[in-house]
């Protein structure tokens, strides 16, 4: 099984709504931004990579759904589009790194179509100035695609790179969701699962579950096993347990942003594993595209971290769990210093975490 | 604000049902065995010293409704309803040290008044068969009742030397709920917080809501919001982050049972938090009463852990949370070994863990 988590089709965009999974496998028509920055707000489209990927396709989507018929009115329906899409999530860097290609994209793409001064005028008048619009449109989309496409790609190379180091017999710890339903393809910390399974490796994996929003029961625990992988469900409070009667052997996990020495922002959670996993001598391994590492930081105390709403503590699903008036504590990520984690597992490779820089 | 969580009133048992707590504080009437062994198998009574204390009432209630007119016979019914009182939960010591203090004194309240030979039969003829019987009920049902009231003033004690340990600004972590809750008085953990806010000292809580069942969330946050302690509630993954970010002080939990080494069984989680504790330099305290140390049990390898259903995990309130055919790890316990552990607390002293077998 290799679904797709997001796909554009006949100027939508589809994806699946993350939230109704295990019970329910729902695909989504999305024709706007605002339903779609909803979408990623409310985490029914998630996961670093496929975030990225959604927000280039949504930035298409506001080019294809633009009325104007110039240049700058299009560049102000874009920028708009591209504000909320940035407001959605503050963690992820892939959401980012994709808006800042798509803006550059757009604004290569015009030049030598779209005339900067008068001494253009002869250059202008050969295309009209709807063909023109329609050209820069059909760019705009055509590199939303291709950022889809090196999704896939990348997915298979991490998956790859990474199932070198998976051991017959190995025991492996996963935390949140870095799968199908992560990115465009077939995930970045599962993909080498997949990857080692092709390979005829036998191994077990055991998943967290992933408090609050329970990414890993919900989702990896479904991707998993539909694919045949061993998995095995505990709570993020059996991590400990797992590590010392069950015998893990590594620890794998994605991120969602990588400092430049390495210190890596990842679901809530990881942190703590990655204490375990060295109390334990167990290695501890990220697994994420180049994509994820942001240059413009040099550690991890400059990456912002999402709070997010106290309801989502305080209601698992339809049930209270907590008193209503609780005051809590929800960020939605933690970073994992460099000196804990053995090695990133990368498209392009597996770096020591401070050689990421180089990448 | 102290409610009692177990009373007997009118020759029954009448307790709260921890599983509708938040949203609903409900008592219920239990007038025989097989109620009260569901209600702690569901964990509608939890909490390790207050399922001692429930079950040496169960015992009594046994014996009040035993319609047997001899010694052998009322035996008989009683070891019927210690064997289903014994098979609920087996990693709590406390429930096994308040059955055999029952059954003691059980057996010693009949010498003298019941015949063993026909040498004795002048002083049973003293009597009348059916008032000995009465008064042996009477004394097992004062000695279910002086577990109760030991159990109160054991909290008081715990709490009151707990205490010395608070400062000014301490931030305490704390998972699963060691509190009234707990106990058949002000807890044990969460005493140590209610007695320190008696003294007028200024502190922060922690709570970790505690997969699967959410005693944390559930119950602490309940009780220590209705007793106005500053409570911030938090996702157990979430525990990592908050020593980093938070400046946790100190972690204080309860424990289910101890060994003689001071390896300590408690809610599962808690060997995760005290690994963290240690990373971050922070001491980590139990919190229990005399009658949790296990002095038959030499290491914390002794100590039985109960492996819970599965469908704990699958189903979160009435949602599905996970795949309904999803293997599960579900321990409801782990082992902190003592050298994690900074002291424990008990109604005694406090003692370093190495030292309580001389409790």
């Amino acid at each position: 099984m290799l679904l797709a988590p997001i796909k554009w089709i006949k100027n939508k965009i589809v994806f699946i709504d993350q939230t109704e999974l295990p019970a329910r496998l729902k695909y989504v028509k999305c024709g706007d931004i605002n339903t779609l920055c909803e979408a990623i707000k409310k985490l029914k489209i998630r996961g670093a990579p496929l975030i990225g990927v959604a927000v280039a396709l949504g930035y298409a989507l506001a080019a294809v759904n633009s009325k104007e018929k110039t240049f700058a009115g299009l560049r102000k329906d874009l920028n708009r589009a591209a504000e909320k899409l940035r407001a959605t999530r503050p963690t992820a860097v892939n959401l980012f790194w994709a808006l800042d290609r798509m803006e550059r994209k757009f604004e290569t793409s015009r030049l030598g179509l779209w005339p900067r001064s008068k001494n253009n005028i002869v250059r202008a008048n050969r295309v009209s100035r709807e063909q023109t619009i329609r050209q820069i449109k059909n760019n705009i989309l055509k590199e939303a695609l291709k950022i889809l496409e090196e999704d896939k790609k990348m997915c298979v190379a991490i998956g790859k790179n990474g199932a070198r180091l998976i051991k017959n017999g190995d025991v492996i710890l996963t935390h949140c969701n870095a799968g199908i339903l992560a990115t465009a393809g077939q995930g970045t910390a599962l993909s080498v699962f997949y990857e080692a399974k092709k390979q005829g490796k036998k191994f077990k994996v055991y998943v967290d579950e992933t408090r609050p929003l329970m990414q890993g029961s919900r989702l990896t625990m479904w991707e998993l096993m539909k694919n045949n992988i061993d998995a095995v469900l505990l709570c993020d409070d059996m991590a400990a347990s797992a590590m010392k009667n069950k015998g893990i052997t590594k620890v794998i996990t994605g991120a969602d942003r990588i400092a430049r020495n390495g210190d890596s922002a990842n679901k809530i959670g990881t942190y703590g594993i990655a204490i375990l996993a060295k109390h334990h001598g167990v290695p501890f391994y990220i697994a994420a595209p180049r994509s994820t590492v942001d240059k413009n930081i040099k550690s991890g105390k400059g990456i912002p971290i999402e709070e997010r709403k106290r309801e989502e503590m305080i209601f698992t699903g339809s049930k209270q769990t907590a008193p209503l008036n609780a005051k809590v504590f929800n960020p939605a990520f933690d970073v994992t210093p460099a000196s804990l984690i053995t090695a990133i597992i990368t498209d392009k490779g597996i770096y020591a975490p401070g050689q990421i820089r180089g990448i």
